[in-house]
């Protein structure tokens, strides 16, 4: 039968990958789609750098345009990152029939209503199930898997690098910055950690996974975004002495047709399934109004875990290319994007303040609650082991963020209160 | 655009909660799939039963042949469960070209292969996700999912009335004859239990996971199946000082191209992602050559959760029936099955013996692992709290089944040896 033809773009860390795995499961990949895929050409920026694998020298190019308008090549499969570039690159590949199966999150977050209206325009698929949670096929599930269901909250740990400096903070009592360190030594995390630590990378996941999941296009700019540097060993201390693990979850939630989504340090109840998906392991918790809770855990990053997900995605569409249905996807983004206002988030917090330790303070604050109507699950007391103030943590009810930010601007004004140390969304 | 209409073949748990979200979901699924979804005709036994959802009454039948040979109807959603009638139907609705979607691990365990080579014949698709897990998509995952991987272990808590009753007594120290009773009064163990806890239920979805992962047609009778009946209140507490769970597991594992499947209290090591599974949830881990550790949880069984992945695949037969291609799927079972002798399955084993508190017993009792060339990780001899024979509590570094079996009949055969308590296969 004739082959399927594959233009590969890029041959890093998941493009060799992908090389490793086409070439390993040839014959079951070939048992399932009825035709050898073959990897034609490799787009590269060194034709002569030493490599890991060994590669044909003829396959290796580095001129972009001989994969693209190669008409040979049925399928691209974009593992090169990068937007604006990586952009114009499938944009035209597109136009010139190409089904495109890419891993890049940036690219989807940003620019993917346009490529995958394009992608209908000329009848093409586009798969990223890799852009998403590595090995875990959490795209498919939600397309697919929960076709039938309303999902109503999507929580997930979709960076790798975070909670692995979270896990090790948990477990050692270590500081950020000591294990930031060594997380850059293990190349857990980059030399520049700044789109991991500060929750870029998952902000750009939950964009994908929420649109999925709401079915409505949403943007990265909706997502509102807090890192973890400046998560002290102290909040996980007292967080553990309550029975919660510090996390830094993306969470899309949806009430009637209204919906929000973050990136945030929380603090999730021990007794929650997320709250112990430890290292660089991701996992995605999805709760339908019908199935109920759901979890999806595995490898979030990393050559094979990731390659993985990339050649199933090339497997659908040859699949796909053998029946003639490439580029049927349906439309996911139906609904119209609604997003709650402030005062439609509701969720419980946690809060660490030091105060002045005298007679009042305690019922000066609690006031403060009670004047925004944010009510208490429960508040405790104690001094301040290092210095003259005295520590109040306070669990809150449900709160809505705007009455909360009230609150907050209540207890900022406060001559009494020296420092509001946190503030955590809290979770189960 | 003109409707889909669907017979419903059971209006019992699941055929209720089909009812429920076809109807609630309606504007969803029609936006996924770009016509009405219409639920045609209900196969009921008796048409008069007052029921907890409205149904127009001329929708209810009492006639199976009413749905079967009506030519208005494109799909037929079994859910009324049984083996042999049921098979009967189907073979007879998709020789008529309806497509099927069922919930039903018995007759997909039993009679799968003849069912899907029939539908193949006929051009029809036959989709069971709600045979195994509930709401978990765990079969989509493994035939789309994890196409390019090689998948080497499955290991599935998939019996939600076992998982509740080790949960509970693992949580609560309770005996397990009290933990059934209790289940029963609360409707999550059948008035007859034999085929949950048996095993029999969990090895007729093993079977099926089993052929997906491996691509081979496993058969029941290839399951080595052992439940929960016998299973202690000391048991538990051991495995918990020791740092287990015990849980009933599917366990279903290649090497090379040969394969094992059982059923079997297992004690699972604490970190364990599926060790945490509590309660009447389910979960898969799988463990794939390429993308390594993955685990999907969520409930196992319930109307709704039940539903969501029957009404999952009612939207992917009327995907395939827009784009006409019905029928298409790929051949899943298209490997030989080898299957493992003895010799070849390993694992570590928990054993519990009862012996005679007197000098020279444990030199003798190591003698006979050594005799067989299993190895020790760990020997713990105590006295019996409550009669004056001894204790001896071993955990085994990997060794194979032929060599634990004569090991036992050693032991057996041993006069210092009273009792042998129980022996559990370990993992992680």
């Amino acid at each position: 039968m004739k082959p399927i033809k594959v233009g590969l773009l890029g041959l890093g860390t998941v493009g060799t990958g992908v090389v490793r795995i086409v070439e390993k499961h040839q014959s079951d990949l070939e048992s399932q789609v009825g035709s050898p895929i073959v990897i034609e050409k490799i787009l590269v920026q060194n034709k002569d750098k030493a490599r890991s694998i060994s590669i044909d020298q003829h396959k290796l190019t580095d001129d972009v345009w001989e994969i693209i308008h190669n008409p040979e090549i049925d399928v691209i499969v974009e593992v090169m990152g990068g937007i604006e570039l990586t952009r114009s690159y499938i944009l035209e590949a597109l136009s010139r029939g190409k089904h495109i199966v890419t891993a890049n999150k940036d690219l989807m977050a940003l620019h993917g209503p346009e490529i995958l209206s394009k992608a209908q325009e000329h009848g093409c698929d586009v798969l990223y199930e890799a852009s998403v949670a590595g090995g875990i096929p959490i795209i498919r599930t939600l397309i697919e898997g929960f076709s039938s269901d309303r999902i109503m909250k999507i929580m997930g740990i979709v960076n790798g690098t975070t909670n692995y400096i979270l896990t090790k903070m948990s477990q050692e009592g270590a500081d950020y910055s000591e294990v930031l360190k060594e997380a850059q030594a293990l190349g857990y995390a980059e030399a520049d950690p700044t789109s991991d630590v500060e929750g870029l990378d998952a902000a750009r996941k939950m964009t994908i996974l929420a649109t999925l999941g709401f079915r409505a296009n949403v943007a990265l700019e909706d997502v509102d975004v807090k890192g973890i540097s400046a998560i002290s060993r102290e909040d996980i201390l007292y967080a553990k002495r309550l029975g919660y693990e510090v996390k830094l979850l993306g969470i899309a939630e949806r009430q009637d047709d209204y919906i929000s989504v973050s990136v945030q340090p929380t603090m999730v109840k021990r007794s929650h399934p997320i709250a112990s998906v430890n290292g660089v392991f991701n996992a995605v918790y999805v709760y339908g109004e019908a199935v109920g809770e759901t979890m999806f855990y595995g490898p979030g990053a990393g050559e094979l875990p990731t390659a993985t997900s990339v050649v199933a995605d090339l497997v659908a569409v040859v699949k796909n290319l053998k029946l003639g249905v490439n580029g049927k996807q349906e439309k996911i983004a139906y609904k119209e994007k609604k997003l709650k206002t402030d005062e439609q988030i509701a969720s419980k917090y946690y809060l660490l303040l030091h105060v002045a330790d005298r007679a009042g303070v305690l019922a000066r604050i609690t006031q403060a609650f009670a004047e925004f109507e944010v009510s208490l699950e429960s508040v405790l007391q104690q001094p301040n082991p290092s210095n003259p103030e005295a520590e109040i943590i306070i669990i809150t009810h449900d709160a809505n963020k705007a009455s909360m930010k009230k609150v907050l601007n209540s207890l900022e004004d406060m001559e009494v209160v020296k420092t509001i140390k946190s503030v955590y969304r809290v979770e189960g």
